[in-house]
């Protein structure tokens, strides 16, 4: 299993007055991760191999939050170092599909931007489910062959939560 | 089925690029409810029904988010308007509780704190799972009866979200 | 001198690791002071007397913050209770002008909109550069008499820092 | 003269709906190069030459924000790339110090932490005025011999900017 490894770094006011990161501003680092990630961006030299769905002003499609779910399991401090992000896809439907992320340390060295799973527990675990709209309807659009062979790479189980709704 | 009216007022800030309030910021709202309904505080002299939980520097309890859920429905423009988040307890173990929340649209005329369900199509739903900690052991710690009398005044049904995990 | 008196909620997510609302998070307070009461909103329908710069995405007009300065006097502790920013216009020229600002504790018995000076030692104090821009131009565009009636209605004394720069 | 040149990551949350850089988010990336460049943090193998200033829990002196003046001059887009905050001393007192800076495109091939005024025209200027204080008194207390032997190697030109108040 292939995971995407994003670095993302903190900022102090991701802290709360408990002096944790907190537990809102965790989605934000995982939306910075995904947008790194994921979004083609006119200016990018060395995209990541995820970054495939158009964004801006002129894209012919975006994406639509539909849905999130997480588990906080330790609390993460302030460090100058980024955190790293493994991202995967639990689940790839028509039009949508299901980013699982789990965030950890990371790596002194540097980051390779893909790997395998880093095994350690990771402070918080979490999905997002996202539907790709076609920018001049509005509607779900279908995930196209390129886009699906390269979300492929990238897909693993899905999150077992600890706790089931 | 009788839960809490919370009114929150929306910032401009909490719009993204995309001008609607954005996914994450969502969260920030619902966490502006819950501390609005649940956290007492020194000055309050019209607190809420479910305001009990000790807060701030000398508290001898503090409260942890151990995980949340969120679908979003609808998407949100920016109103000087506050919106309406309707607060409910999902499912209230020994040590934690699940608060589920609906985002409407605010009553025109003012806030009654309580009150039955709108039974509008919501913009959002949400679930957050919190678990009451001892401040001094840094442990889980048993909801009160006083505590559980309060919250059982608001229980209703867990949140069916629409997509399973 | 008329000032506005615009009620801002605080939101807990306003406080850093210091337990105090943090410095950066005050502009956010101002922004939303601002956009309350100079905004025009489509929805309104009992607008502010100044809220007469349109907005949104078929506005003719729009405005960009040229600058800002503020001066932190005391720490502001989170509260239920909003706070009552007053603004008043310190200078007005042909295309641009100063907002400027004061963060005190609310009136507990609800807001006058308008009204004279707190004198009370406030908790900032603040300004900000303002220019109205022709959105079709993108150019700054002058005041138009009617805009600056209003504007003139709340002129007040530019603010003396006590720091000069 | 010598600056520091410090990376900072943007975020796609400091976007607003006008999908420029905000005006308040711009303290904050000014709030995060400055926490990077000047705190001391236990963990860090690799610090700053100015992280002389204690932080945490057990310090024995915080800083305190005083004040703040900044000048947008152009818009600034989102980037993957991190920008450039170059900052200096503009002004060095018994007690409290002007930290100067200025935000530029971040360079392609790596940050040195040090260097000469980078001279292209910034996107932002702005100063913010720190005073150091002693912990265990809340009072202000001086700078030492060593703090500011550090502080004078970056000093340099306080900002003039372009309206005086």
């Amino acid at each position: 299993m292939n995971r995407l490894h994003v670095p993302v770094s903190l900022r102090w006011s991701d802290l709360d007055a408990y002096q944790h990161v907190n537990n809102v501003e965790m989605f934000r680092l995982l939306e910075d991760a995904r947008i790194t990630a994921f979004w083609r961006h006119p200016e990018a030299e060395d995209p990541w191999p995820t970054a495939i769905l158009d964004t801006g002003p002129h894209a012919t499609s975006h994406t639509l939050v539909a849905g999130q779910q997480i588990e906080y399991l330790r609390p993460l401090q302030f460090s100058r170092d980024p955190v790293r992000v493994e991202m995967w896809i639990g689940s790839l439907g028509g039009a949508s599909l299901e980013v699982c992320y789990e965030v950890h340390d990371g790596a002194p060295g540097g980051f390779a931007r893909t790997g395998p799973p880093s095994g350690a527990e990771p402070y918080t675990r979490a999905v997002t489910t996202i539907v790709v709209i076609d920018a001049a309807s509005g509607s779900p659009r279908r995930i196209t062959p390129e886009e699906r062979a390269v979300f492929e790479e990238f897909s693993g189980d899905p999150i077992e939560f600890r706790r089931r709704r």
